[in-house]
């Protein structure tokens, strides 16, 4: 068997059994019940992956996948294709957006070039790469099949090595110039959404250019004709290697039942692919921001998940993840510390239960 | 002249001439123009506030007004009037949501008692009681015009001390059964809004509760008048003095030109009584969170305001206030510590401007 489907066979759900008590506790502090909402819930959810009713954070990593989109050549990006490796090497520097809000809220971070055009020959990024970038995806799959599994079991392995680190909270992120446009391709035949409201404007592209995106996407799909039922075979035809190594990255979570964080649309795509190769994968799953690239809220809306955070945001990185972070540090630390009716010398007797799935 | 017109004519706007620099500076920074969002929004605002670029926050507070509301007596609560003065108490004990929540976000809070029924004598609780709780005002008017003067300058002179004492970010919370009840009412009058949509579940009542509760508004507004063109008839005849409060800390941190954050629903209702005292209270509100009361969403888009987390909460007491606190300090965090294009050697001559209000 191989690593990806080694992994996928061993994803378990959420322990109901440390859920139900999660909330037996939950709905005993001194609160009106539900009245903390997502608070609670993600206490709970939390008790459901660790099967444990008191939970906190020791460490958190964002992973970030780099890689570049033969897809480019169509001109539908905002800047040159050099940018993906420019923004890489910046990640190892501390300057752009998710290193600034990781070192505000204590994360570490880890870099993969999982499949840069170009050599990066900077410590601190690692190299993983599986080929120089994808094929334009207009002409041809954008990679093999067998790429496409070697770059979900990249995201597997590094998953894998960050959990027996200690890491018990994980990010996604991704740089990639036109890794909307790909993302906006795979939510496009997983889900039936026309192009044309999968895509968005990105990093920053101009209206005739945002058409000639949705036309390279509808023309991606019907020269390749994935197979929306097999999901290795949509990732390597109209996917990207980001893309692929954030799906790893979910399903290596789960499988060593550690939450991980949704980062914006294309960490949402990942995060979908990974759901439908093992639907309990959603039970590790927690969403940061909806981000406003116009096919995020899609993708949430299939994933049945609620985004904690409204910024409109869209830089991508993994840079709302950290906000992700530390509303889950604080649920586990509210979830812990508020006191018990009993505490509190408080008659619950008369609270009656109005929260949404009990109305 | 009175403190309360005193300081509603000592309230000016935002400097713009620091939020145009702000604004240079940002848009300077090594990510796509307009890609962080509000994150980009909070920092330029902070800069219209404190008339600089580089802004950080040394000490935060949340101020918590409690006081109890005679229309209790209509039986539309969910819960004993003497509920009020528990938590209050157990406000001083460290043990609900916004103690364990503000502790976990290093933030001070100060808890007033501006109208508790009874006597309160628990250290750790400030006296600054009105009056022993409001009339039932379906039968009267909650408090006289003096009295709600009074409340109002309470929360001026509050927000005022603890500007002084360096605080230079606030947040504002209440507890008091009914307060939803007053707060929908004020909405109401003030904007024309039905107390059918108004009004809500607050923190749990039966579905013939709320047909009282949104009845009693309703006699409420009929019996006893306001007029909706002067606030403080609005707020004595169909408000209560914890809202009466928080709209005196609202026009004191505005005074100050101190960044001030609003909770909920309860808090939402107070602000926006400050903004029709003097328009250019708006330029110092940063919202939290969207509540799960019905009625929140409408005095959002009232003041133009777009919540920054969404966790379906309704507990009140300024428990999402936290939550906003580390938004904003992660902002300017980000703002200070990201590289320029020019630092971070990108070219950023290709970057096209997309956001909403550029479209």
């Amino acid at each position: 068997m191989t690593l990806l489907e080694n992994t996928i066979n061993k994803i378990y759900k959420s322990d109901e059994s440390a859920v139900k008590k999660a909330w037996k506790r939950i709905d005993n502090l001194t609160k009106p019940i539900g009245s903390l909402g997502q608070i609670e819930k993600i206490a709970a959810k939390m008790a459901g992956i660790t099967g444990k009713i008191h939970n906190s954070i020791n460490k958190k990593n964002i992973i970030i996948m780099c890689s570049d989109n033969g897809i480019w050549e169509e001109g539908i990006g905002s800047c040159r294709q050099e940018l993906t490796a420019d923004v890489t090497n910046n990640f190892t520097k501390g300057i752009t957006g998710v290193c600034v809000l990781s070192d505000f809220y204590g994360s570490d971070k880890t870099v993969i070039d999982i499949g840069i055009k170009c050599d990066i020959n900077t410590p601190g990024v690692i190299n993983k790469k599986v080929n120089y970038g994808t094929k334009n995806m207009t002409k041809e799959p954008a990679m093999t099949r067998e790429e496409a599994i070697e770059a979900i079991e990249v995201g597997i392995q590094i998953t894998d090595d960050l959990c027996k680190s200690g890491y018990d909270l994980l990010g996604t992120g991704e740089m990639g110039v036109c890794n909307t446009t790909t993302s906006a391709a795979v939510l496009s035949v997983l889900t039936g959404i026309s192009p044309d409201l999968a895509a968005g404007k990105g990093s920053g592209i101009t209206d005739v250019q945002l058409s000639k995106k949705i036309n390279a996407i509808k023309k991606s799909i019907s020269i390749n004709k994935p197979d929306k039922n097999d999901i290795i075979d949509v990732l390597s035809k109209v996917g990207g290697f980001d893309i692929c190594g954030l799906c790893g990255c979910f399903l290596g979570a789960a499988q060593n039942r550690v939450p991980i964080v949704i980062d914006g649309f294309i960490s949402s795509v990942a995060a979908l692919c990974a759901v439908r190769l093992n639907p309990h994968v959603k039970d590790f799953l927690f969403p940061s921001h909806l981000s406003a690239e116009p096919g995020a809220k899609y993708v949430m809306n299939e994933l049945e998940l609620k985004p904690m955070v409204n910024l409109d945001m869209r830089l991508g990185e993994g840079s709302a993840c950290p906000f992700a972070f530390t509303i889950i540090e604080a649920a586990l630390y509210t979830m812990d510390n508020m006191a018990t009716f009993k505490e509190a010398e408080i008659d619950s007797s008369q609270l009656v239960d109005i929260r949404e799935d009990n109305l």
